[in-house]
């Protein structure tokens, strides 16, 4: 009866789908997590937020999950060529989800202390960054859905946009501080939630660049401007 | 002519101890980049944090070349047990030291816009916080090139105290800041070097882990205590 232990013994093609659908979920849950962290932070709600880091802990159990199936599918189905790519890409891919996962649960757990003081007026700009970063986490996920390389290409291009929001709102919250010392502490935090949103940016690209990998099987030619413009922010720019 | 034959082609084991020897290599240089970002950033050398920027792309690419290795022993050799792990934990480590690097030359980055204004007194606990990292990093090392699941666990401890040691020096900088806003700039470079040195500490541990798993085949029991208190730090506190 061959059906029968189709049903037990999975396909070859079954469980490269498997792990391209844990990809995916993952991908939407870390999505979900980051829309749900700012919206918390606007919304100054210290229960969703706690709800926001609990959370977290599905994406850290799906990765585990992604890991268990790529060492069993290595072992088990030698997986060359273009499959092995599917393998390595799904590893790598994770552990970027996994990361924008941990940002986006850090920013809510920050917006918790934010809401012990009074609002901070430079926390405006934030919502913008994170939906540049939203924006291109989906895209990055989409290129990866769909195996579209030229996709991934272009999400790789815009991350400067996130670089270029990110330093102007840094810069904006220095100004703060330095008006009003009172508001330091909380500037501080809005600061690396800044920056959370900015690392963001950087795994996505990183997803892009592992998606033209799996296709091409190569790197994209060209060096990516890497990171963060604010680590040259002096007193006189 | 076998012996002509054996110098083309590398057995299986020469393959694993190549991939080894680069992991080894990476992890050699990414100590070597935070120990001179710490010693630029303390001697206020400029020149010298340039070059300490530069060589990260000598971690870069290491990097690559542990990609690629791992690939190709994937599709060449299809390791099982053991050696599937030991080529897992080769790829998964290498990205940890890869961070580590670019951590290390952010570092440096940032001591150059410090060279540009007054020496800050509070920069005085990064050489401590540092020197708590690189032994991490370091005895985390030693774990993974003697397989040595449990000196790795130990590291994994140990975490905390980076941990306290950064909540320190960040409740001192946020202090410094409110007492001399003149001082905003330069302490935000601090904070944000003094995170960096933080998540070294955060990379280590997962090198410690995956150093187990390489030995165990599955993830050390327990809860890590995960990342950084400051989170939560308050002005009341």
């Amino acid at each position: 009866m061959p059906h029968s232990h189709d049903h037990i013994v999975k396909s070859y093609d079954d469980e490269l789908k498997r792990l391209d659908g844990e990809i995916i979920r993952m991908g939407q849950v870390a999505v979900a997590q980051l829309d749900a962290a700012i919206d918390v932070l606007q919304r100054r709600d210290t229960q969703a937020a706690m709800r926001v880091v609990a959370n977290d802990e599905a994406i850290d159990t799906l990765e585990h999950e992604v890991s268990h199936d790529v060492l069993r599918l290595l072992a088990l189905r030698q997986p060359m060529a273009r499959d092995l790519r599917e393998v390595y890409a799904a590893l790598r891919i994770s552990s970027d989800i996994e990361r924008i996962g941990d940002y986006a649960a850090n920013v809510a757990k920050r917006s918790m202390v934010l809401n012990q003081t009074a609002p901070v007026s430079a926390a405006r700009g934030l919502p913008a960054l994170a939906k540049l970063a939203n924006a291109l986490v989906t895209e990055a996920l989409d290129a990866y859905r769909e195996r579209d390389a030229d996709r991934a290409l272009a999400v790789r291009g815009r991350d400067v946009e996130i670089d270029a929001e990110y330093t102007g709102l840094f810069r904006e919250l220095l100004t703060y501080m330095a008006e009003d010392p009172r508001q330091i502490t909380a500037c501080t935090h809005l600061l690396f939630i800044a920056k959370n949103i900015e690392r963001i940016g950087d795994h996505a690209t990183n997803i892009a660049e592992n998606t033209w990998f799996l296709v091409h099987g190569e790197l994209p030619q060209g060096d990516r401007e890497k990171g963060d413009l604010t680590s040259q922010v002096t007193d006189g720019q």
